[in-house]
This record gives C-alpha cells, structure tokens and sequence, in this order.
C-alpha cells in the first residue's frame, strides 16, 4: 500500500504569444472540463526587466512586446454561447524569482495616470517576496500580503467580435492622433508573436489584425484584460462568455499585487510565474446569465485590513487648471490619488516612492457618488497594516528586528 | 447612593437651513471639545416624500428646497488652518419613523446616472427598518444592514473658497447651458433658508452667493458632500479642514444605506433621524497632514458580506452609441452597473427594480485601472448574501418566516 | 402629506423579576408575532454599583439579589415544541446612563475564575461609552467598540425541566457543601420577586422552586444564560425552544461588551439599558432542528479586529500544583488566561487591570484540541487595535489629543 | 541582463523523526536567521493511511508510530532565554498528493472524543484538493477553503523541562492505569526513531527517555503541539522559547484544514506535504515578554465565512448520565458538538459523517463563559457557506456543475 498512488502530477502547458488576441491563433493545448493544469507565464514584458538599482530597463521598455500572453487553451465542448468557469486554483511566483517589480513610465514611453502632471522619468522598485508577504529596498519601512492574481485573462474573440474593436479604437485613434501617450494601440505587426509554427498566410493576418493586448475590452475576449479585478486570486471562479470553438483561454502578466487602479501604469508588483485552473462549463451561460462580460466570484481568502485612512477626491483639477470638470470620475480619482500622495510624502516618502506605493499596495478605490453634479466623487483607502511603523503589534510588542 | 447619578443627557441642537452653504450664516449654537451633542436631521428634500404607494411625490419633488442641513455648529477654539476631528457617535432614524425611501428622478426633474439611457420616469421603493436590517414591499426578497450615514458634512467655506466655487463652476454652466439635466446649480435665491432672523442685507447676501449643496467640493466646507464616503457610520472619525473661526460644521441628508455610486440620484435609503457627535481639534492640522480635502477612519463594525458576484464595465458605450471613450471612468461606471441590471433582470426585477436596489444595498464599486489605454476598468459588487432566497441559512436551514 | 405619519412608536414592556426562574411566573405582557417592542432592562445587580471610585459597592453586593430580568413576555401562538425565532434589533445603554461597570468579586461573595489563585478581593473598572466604543479611567490606554448584548436571555422552562434541574443541581451541590465559592446556587426565597401582584401560594412556590438565575442551562429556559454568547449583538437572531405555552421569554443582564469565558464573573462591561426586539414561531421547530438548545445567527455587523496577539494554554497547573490534568478544558482557559496577563503585566498593567480588561474588552478564546491526551489546549486572542497605544493610526498619523 | 539571475532556490531541509522529542536529537541542519528553508513533512502515521474507501489502514494504525516529525533544525545563534521568531512562509501538500483524509479511531486504538459514547469504530473520509478546497467523496455536499498549518511545531525542551514533563505525566496515568483509551503515553523505545545514526548509548537515552508527540505541553518543546492553532496558516509568525542552543526547531503533521478542537482525534484534514520558513531571534525574549508558551501572530489571509450557525454546550451530560458536572468545558463542548452533529443528521447525514465534517471543516469553538456555576458554556460556530447546497451563489446564480 502505498500514499503515493493514486495521484498524477499537473500537466504544466504554455506557450507565450506576444502582442495580439485573434480567433487565428490555434490552441496549444485543450483540457477536458475538470482537469487541473498550470500554466507558466513570462512577466508582462518579457524579462525586460531585472532585479537591480537602476531603472534604465523600465525608460527602454520595448512596449511593442507586450503583453505576453500564455495560450491559448481550449476547453473540450465549449462552444460559442455557453459560459466558461474557470477556477484559479493558485497563483504563485517562480520559485526561484521570489521578485517582482513596479514601475512609473517615461512620458514618451508607457507614460501613467500622471504621466503629464509630473513628467513622468523612468522610475523602479523591486520587491522581494517571502511567503506571501513583499518587502522593497526602494520604499522601506512597508510589508504587506500580496493577493497574487492574473492580469490578464480571457478567451478568445470572435473575428466579428475583433472587427468591432479594431473599428471603434481605430476611431479614436484617429480622432486624437497627436496624443502623447497614445489614446489607444492599433494591431502592430512589429512585434507580433504566437509561439507557434502557423501557415505565413494565417501569421500575417494575425499580424495585421490581431487586437493588442493593452486594454481590457468588454467581452472578455482573449485579450480582455482583468488587470481590473484587484482580487482575483487563488480560490476565484471567473464566468467568461465563449465566443469560439473551444473557448481558448489565454492568461499572462501576473501581479504578486495591486492598488485598484494601478496607476502607475506599471502599477502593480509585475511577477512572472505560475497560474493552476480548473474549468467547467455551463451550456447557453450567456443567455442564461446576460453575460455580457465576465462575471467574478471572488475568494474567501482575501487578506483583511481593519484598519484604513480614506482619502477623497472630486472632479476638479485643483492641481493644474483649477477647472471644473462636469462628473469626471477619472479626474476625480487622479485627486484622490494626488491627496493620498501629498500625504505620504509628510510621512518623509518621495513622491515618487508614494505612486509606486499606491500602485502596488492593496489600496481599495471606491466610486463614491457619480450623480450630484457637476462632481464625481472618488475614495481612496489606504491600509495602515501596510506599514511596519505602524505595525506596533511588532514593534512595541516584540520589537525583535524583522529579517 | 444610586446609579443614575453622575451623567446628564446629552444636549440636542438643531437648526434647518436649507439650499445655500456660505461663512456668513452664523453658529446656532456653539460646543466644547470633547463634548458629546446630537443633532436632527429632516431628510434631504425636506419631508416632501411620504411613506406610501404613489411616486407622484417624487415626481413633483422642489429640487430649490434641497439639501436641508442642519447647524452650522461651532466648536470652541477651532480657527482656520487646523483640522477639526469629528466622531460620528450614532446615527438612527427617529423612532417614530422606522422607514426611508430611495427614487428615481424624472429626466427633467433631478435625472440621475441613467436619466437619459432610461428616458427616467419618477419611480420610488419604501423601505421599511427593523433594527439594523431593511426590507421594502416595492422590491421583495431582499433584507440587508445598513450601514446609516450622513450624506453631508462639512465645516464651513472661507470667503475666498466660496468664490473660487462660484467662479470655476459658474465658467462650466456657461458652457453648458443647453444641459439637461443641467451640469450644475448656481446660487438661487429661491428656496435660501437659513433657519434663522437675520439682517436683511446679509440674508440678501447668503442667498446670492451661498453655495447650492448639490455637489461634494474639494476643500470641505459646509455644503461639502459626503455623500460619496458610504461607510462613514458610527464608530468612524473624519479629519476637516477648518477655513472659519469656529469650524462651523453642518449635516444632513442622512441616509440609513446606500451603494456605492448612488446612481439614481436620490439613490440611497434617504432618512430623517438623529446624528450624535463628538470633537477634537488638532491645530495646525491643515499643514501638519497636507489636509486639502477631509480625511476618514472608517468604523470597525462594518456589516461583513463575504460572498459577492462582481461585474465589470469598460469605457465603451455598446448599449448606446457603440463608441470608444478615452479612459472615462464614469462611463465604465455605467457599464458595470448596465450590467448588473440586466443580470438582475434575469432574477426577475424589473429594470426599476434593479436600478433602486444597486443604488441604496450595500454594494461596492472599484475603480479597477486607469491606465490601460483606451478602457478605464470600473466593478461593481453584488454582495449575495442580501438575497432572502439565497439566505439558506434561513430557508433551508430554518425555513420560517421572516419578521 | 406628511412624513411622520404612518408610523406609530414602539411599544415599551418591562417588569423585573428578581432571582428565579419558574413555569408559574405569569407574562407581564402579550405580543404578537412580528411586533416590534422594547423592554427595560436594570443592571443584574438591580442598581448596587455606582459609577465611582470605590470598590465598596462590589465587596457588598447582595448576591441573593441577582439575577435581575425583565418579563416575561408571552408570543400569541408559540406552544410547547414551537421554535421561537428573536430578532435582536438593537441594545443600548439608557441614553442618561452612558456608563457600566467591570468587577472582581470577593473570594467569598461571588469569586470568579481566579478566585482562589488571587484570594481575590473586590475591584471595579469604570468604562465610559462614546458612541460604539467605550474606555476607562482605571484602566488607561484602551478603547474598543463593544458588541451589546443581553446576558440572559431565554423562555420559561416547563414545570418537568424545573425538576430535573432542581435535582441535579441538588445533587451537585450535595457532593461539595464545603466548597467557597459554592458550586452551585439552589432556589432561594430571600430575595426572590417577580415584579407582580400574585397570590400567596402561587409566589410561594415559585420561591421555593424557581431555578437561580446564575447559570446558563441547557433547554433554554427563562433563566437561561446566554452570557456565553459574547456576540448577540443587534442584527442577531436567536432559535429558542417553546417549553410553556406563549414561550414566556424573559432577558436581562445586558453588556455592552465582554470578553469570552467573563472571567471575572461580574466580567463584562455590566450596565442597564433598552432592548429591542421582534419575534416569530416555527411550528414544531424543536422536533424539525433537533434543537435542543437555542441555536443563533450572529449578526454580520461585528467589529472587526484583524490583528491579534494568540496566547494558549494547555491543561497543566504550572501556576500552582504543577499538576497534570487530564484532558481539563477549563485548567487550559486559565492557563492562557494567566500567560496573556502576565504579559500584560509586562506592558505596565497591574494584574486586575489585566484581569479586568480580559473580562471586558472583545478577547476570543478557542477550544484548540481536546483530543491529545492528556492536555486539552484552549487559545485565547488578544485584539492589539484595542490599545491606544498602539492604534498609531491617530498617533503617528493624527497625533490629536483624543477627547 | 536576465530576470532569473539575483536568485537562488530555497533549501530543502527533511529528516523524519518519530515517536520522540528529547534535548538529546542533534539538529539535521542549521540556518542563518533571515534565510528561507523548507522542510518536507510525511503524514502524521507516516503513510500509513491511503487514498481509498475502506477504513482497514485506520483501524489498524500502529500508534507507535506517530507522530513523524521533520527537523530538528537549528538556528544560529539562538540561546536559552531568547525568543525564536518563526514566520510560516508557506504550508502546502506535496503536488502529486492533492489529496488527504480524516479519520475515526477504534475505541480501543487512539480513541476520540467521542470514543466511549459512540463506542467507535473505524471511519474515514478522503478529501481532494483543488486549489485552496477540499471536497470528499465521502461527505457529499461540502467545499470549503483550507486553513492549512502544522499540526505539530516547537522548540527542543531541554533535560529539565523532559523531566518535568515526564514526572507529572508519568503520576497520572499512575494514577489512571486501566483507562481506555490511556490518559497519557509515557515514553516509548517502540517505534522511537530519528531519523539519523547515533551512538547506541544516546539512541537508547532518547528513546527512553524522549516524550511522546502527542500532546501539546505548556513550555514549546520540540514535540510542542499546535494542533491546537487552528490558523496558523501562511503569513502567521509563531514565537517560542528557546530551551537549548540553536532551538532546534521540529515540525510534522501538516493539515489541511481543521476545526476547533479536532474532536475524532485524527480530526484534522491529514496531509503530507511541505512547509516553508524564515526565523529571527529576539535576545532575551523569555523575559522580556514573559513567554511561558508560544505566541502567535496569526495570518491576514484567513478564509471569511461571515454566515454561521451557533450551537451550544454546558455541563450538563443528558447524552448519558443526566449529571450535572462543575464547571467542566470539555463537557460543555461535548455538548455543543454533538448539538451540532444531531442537526447534521437532521441535513441527512450520518454520525460519523457529521463527527468527521466537525473535525475537518473551519468549524470555530469559542469557550463562551466559564463562571457562572455550575455550568461552563461552550459554543459551535458552523459555518453555512461550506455547504454546496447553500451556496446559492452557485447554484441559484450560476447553476453549472461542479467538476
């Protein structure tokens, strides 16, 4: 007899594609409802970025690289109109990359939420993980626990589905050409990777067509990106729309943690590593449950900060203009974000130490009131567990050096 | 020897004034630091709704009337630049009147997120208290804590700050002067009420240059909103800027629940009742903390609901104009909360039904990212356990009836 | 049209019974299923403590005083073998009383867990209550929220339960006559009241034979001490066995807040106040859940103390004998008990502080295992937000004088 | 450049040791304070229990056997009278082993809680997991999320504290010779083992001398049990007297998941596994926190179940002898759970199923008042949202199948 029976490893399946989101893209792999399997997943970048004191890698960013994406993978039976569940069963780093990393962008390069308010130079802090908590030699005196989550994930779109995006961001695009940064990124061939040997005819129309990666977009598509979904860690279940045969699940650019909004751009703590899943699927989901974009169940295991200071913003640019915007949520939260900030800094932080913070710490923020015109109102919370000087319980209590 | 002795009850203060926020409306009464005090509230409109069946009330709501605020109040020792602290002790519905009501505005009268999408028709749901739970007999099968909480509060404006107001919001009506609803309110003599005998020239005064309440404004002043903090219940403390001597701090629109967002304008569970205070001052506070805009400690006794559903919306109009918007927070606001309606429309609510309920439960909207170009990333959660016909722990468990 | 119209204040129901517990105590009142009502609740000593700097009052407590209940209160329709459903809507101090009491009892007038380890005399904390959170001048440095809750609350036993307590804990008591302070507390005529008009022999009996009041029982009787329910707080719901036709409930001893185990004995923060509640019967309940004691649902608004100190204890006398026990729960709770004060005493505390403050703050103690012989292992968590000291906060962050 | 350089993979550090705990086991290895270790654990029995459906490997578990431990591991520089500070980094099972059990002892051979009143016989229940759950074909209708720890964690005692512990166990089952199941175990050369050659002479002290594993004792030794710490999970940080030098840290019988008070002895969710930690010393901690036993900082990151159902238990067995007991809260816990387990049944399910779900699931025992004689007061908090058929969320909402 023996304990050792009975049991089968997790098949390990990846392969990375680069850059663009397309029904084109054949499947890796396929899974059959129930199967647990994992998928490795290069960081956001590519390994662009190390784990050193210097910020050159993040100003020299080659944005046409991104995202990487692992996938995509099919589920047996899923099929155009039912809802894919899929459960994340963990999220880990490599073991052997126990960092990660955030960083503020170059204007011209990435840029950020205050890309143009502070004229944003390439700046980078490195996170070490132990356990499930992170500590950075950039920004002492914070150790919090991460709620590792994909930041990107979803299935594939279908080609009317693509089409529709590529119209409605062409438009914009066209609409505000001169921007900097760009309001939106056109399908780049330059750059365009599937991790795969395809027919040269189906690699160019992928090429040519395939959605970038950078935004999330409404129906949770391959590329849809739930960067948005702060908490979608280990012990999720996520509810996509299928739109293809197979559903094809891609995944990449895990965060070991975030700040709703993760505004940074680079924002939250960028990881490479390890994702597990499960699925199921549920026949006619979408009809069923008026799926028009995926759905989350979050986990039970979120960590718990008791203990917050709010901070609120409005939709006037007092920083700047000093105008009124009219119900500006976006403007309303960029001030919520330069209150919290101010405030850091009289805590002795640098402002730049303070938005890698906020982009990275597990900062909830919350859409106050959005009808009592002419502003919108926004919250910040920032959790006071977060910082070791603070955290008196071992300080005071047993003041012994934290390793 | 008997234990009644040593305390004396706590002193209630109350006084109306209504439309207009200005630092020429003097104290109606004046408190110590650390002394507890209580003040009633009548509800926002001023008891122009009543606890029945018809929504003609709302329909024909007198939007010159609104807020009803009560104070302002005057701390002793409080003086421009330091930071008045105030712990919210209790806030309750009169005993008499265990109920409160949210509504949906006319498109022309008040409107509200969607007043235009829903071509919005007057629409009211009573709801009905027990202790710290509320039902409503217009929307079945839902019971929930609230979490009570004033829907403003503030101290004061300064002279120079009610100008900048009037100045920045003055510029953004004029460009918009076609607009309904309109983008916002200038002062309005009609309607002004302070509650009190004053000279005629300075009543002429407040009346033509006060503040209308609407809105929440950056600095904190008297009519500054709150309405967008929804966890400031008891147990919480807020930090204000002080801009007068005396800090003169006004409150009202108490609301016995609300969802973050408060989407159909008179969205959360609007109440008259009684809010109980206490104060502190930090001087020079305003420095000391980089105090632009108020600052809270939210309450440890929080209602707790661990099991929510979370929908996601992305700035993309596809229920309307399919459009690509540029990062519009707002936009994909509504799109989360488009989302959760048609799924609660699947539950069986009507579309009125839903739009009530996610405006005065418990739910939570996140603003996910920011950055993500050209979709800014918003969620809304559904806390399932708000659900009588998901409450198993009721039903199959004890399943006898409620009340 | 009027806002205060429609509602009709709830009704307010209360006699004190003193010291007994018996089917032949009629109801002071009648209520419906549904009904909204209040009752009155003195302190369990009836008003012996006062709230000064003496510990005279607690040395001289009349114990044959105790308990104090309000009611009972007959349900229209409950009858033996119903469930009777208690919503708890809400505890509250009596607005002009806002202050209780923590006490150590003398060795020989009421003890307490150690009562012979600290030949115990009388001592007293005075807490003051501000809202949801209450502090002390004997015990500086800490200030939590309490959870309010009733110390017994239960419906009548039948006149058979009456008799199987009676000799069981005849029986006990039989066994340890010796023993200071006693096991166990029989029917005791001094002292005994029931608040009404009776006749001779009916009040004679129920003297005689009505159960002491002291401790909880297992069917959930009229005396039934639910003060091992730390968080019946308002929003709970409670499921009581009907023993006696209307249910006859009876409540008293309210908290405004208490420690698990109450060590102390008087070791909650006793005092007088008002409780509201509302109720409703499931026909046949016991027979349906099995229930043979009350069951509860707590309410979901419980504060929140997400950092916690865990000390254990083991079922080994350390402290005295050095003994082994075998598998003594009760030996483990003490023993964390005395480790969490010594270290306290550490802290700069005195050892009734201590003691005081383990009885009164929100402590949680966990049976661990009770399965390892020979030691049973019991935890017991100290919540660190509750010291001033360490809830940085408002120092580090506001460093204002808190009032 | 490489983000996989800076980077080097944690040690794994494993040599089982079985049966005994002595001062005399020299460490396996030795680490710096701040390094990241990991050390391999077998299951509690060391493989004697499979992933199948017959209860024969329970029945017939050699006792003699238990419990494996790995270690012990010594940390430079920590000395009698300091503080080891252990953060636990990470408890997962082995991969290819996603699975673990729950078991029932005979009366005769390990016993239970319930050994003599349900005269048991051997049960099992297999749990899979997926992620952070565990489901069992053998008690259907559950899932929960595992809080997993290390059943067994401590220091080395030294020769003193050995026979302290030795002498005092050794008088009560002196005292208690016929006792089945036995009151304690004294030490046993059967089944001693440590995993390492040693002079005979010193293998033949050890295993003569050297406690036996299965209970927790007061002062942490090497064999200390935290069965009794239910969440010391991931994130937690335990701190131990040191005893000896280099503290010869132990560790062994990881669980998946566990509910307060283990109560069928093997109650726990068994694992085999892997446990990953840092270690930091604090000079002289003994004294400075008066630290008699371990304490514990538990994990931000524990599962949230804010919907239970409380029973409750006091001294009284009506189970049996209808005697009423003084005090006594193992009784009063006997009877809380089996108040639970007869509304289980009443759900459908069967004893021993009940008996196994209490022990397995995060099922929360609060020792709720231990003064109010004669009755000790015990409660049971269930959890609701472990049921699958409560979990509406799933099954209203998203009624798919569960894989």
């Amino acid at each position: 007899m023996s304990t050792r029976e009975n049991s089968v490893p997790w098949p390990t399946l990846v392969k990375v594609t680069k850059n663009c989101c397309s029904p084109d893209i054949p499947p890796v792999a396929t899974v059959k409802p129930g199967q647990v399997f994992k998928i490795e997943c290069v960081d956001w970048t590519g390994a662009q970025v190390g784990n050193n004191d210097s910020s050159d890698d993040i100003k020299n960013v080659d944005l046409t690289k991104i995202h990487n994406l692992s996938g995509p993978v099919a589920v047996e039976g899923a099929e155009p109109g039912d809802c894919l569940v899929v459960d994340i069963l963990d999220v880990t780093p490599f073991e052997k990359m126990p960092w990660g990393y955030t960083g503020i962008f170059e204007l011209e390069n990435g840029g950020g939420l205050f890309a143009q308010e502070f004229q944003s130079r390439a700046c980078k802090a490195i996170w070490d993980f132990k356990g499930v908590y992170a500590t950075s030699r950039h920004i002492p005196g914070v150790r919090f626990a991460g709620v590792s989550h994909p930041g990107l994930i979803g299935t594939a779109p279908s080609a009317e589905l693509l089409a529709t995006w590529n119209k409605r961001e062409g438009e914009l695009i066209a609409a505000h050409s001169d921007s900097v940064p760009p309001v939106a990124f056109p399908p780049e061939p330059k750059g365009a990777y599937v991790g795969q040997e395809l027919d040269a005819e189906v690699m160019a129309k992928i090429a040519k067509e395939g959605a970038r990666t950078v935004p999330g977009r409404e129906h949770g598509g391959n590329c849809d990106a739930s960067a948005f979904i702060k908490n979608l860690s280990r012990g999720s279940r996520c509810y996509f729309p299928v739109f293809v045969k197979g559903a094809n699940l891609s995944v990449g650019d895990l965060h070991f943690s975030q700040g709703d909004g993760e505004m940074s751009f680079c924002g939250a703590i960028e990881m490479a590593g390890i994702i597990t899943f499960s699925t199921s699927i549920i026949k006619g989901g979408v009809e069923k449950f008026a799926l028009k974009q995926p759905i989350f169940l979050p986990s039970p295991i979120d960590p718990l900060y008791s203990s917050k200071l709010v901070f609120e913003g409005i939709s006037v640019d007092v920083h700047g203009d000093g105008k009124q915007y009219n119900m500006d949520t976006t403007v309303a939260y960029k001030q919520a974000a330069l209150n919290t900030i101010a405030y850091l800094q009289k805590l002795g932080y640098t402002r730049e130490q303070a938005y890698l913070l906020l982009s990275a710490a597990p900062v909830e923020s919350h859409v106050g009131a959005v009808v009592d015109s002419p502003n919108a109102c926004v919250t910040l919370a920032l959790p006071l567990g977060i910082f070791e000087f603070t955290r008196t319980s071992d300080r005071t209590f047993f003041p012994g050096k934290r390793d």
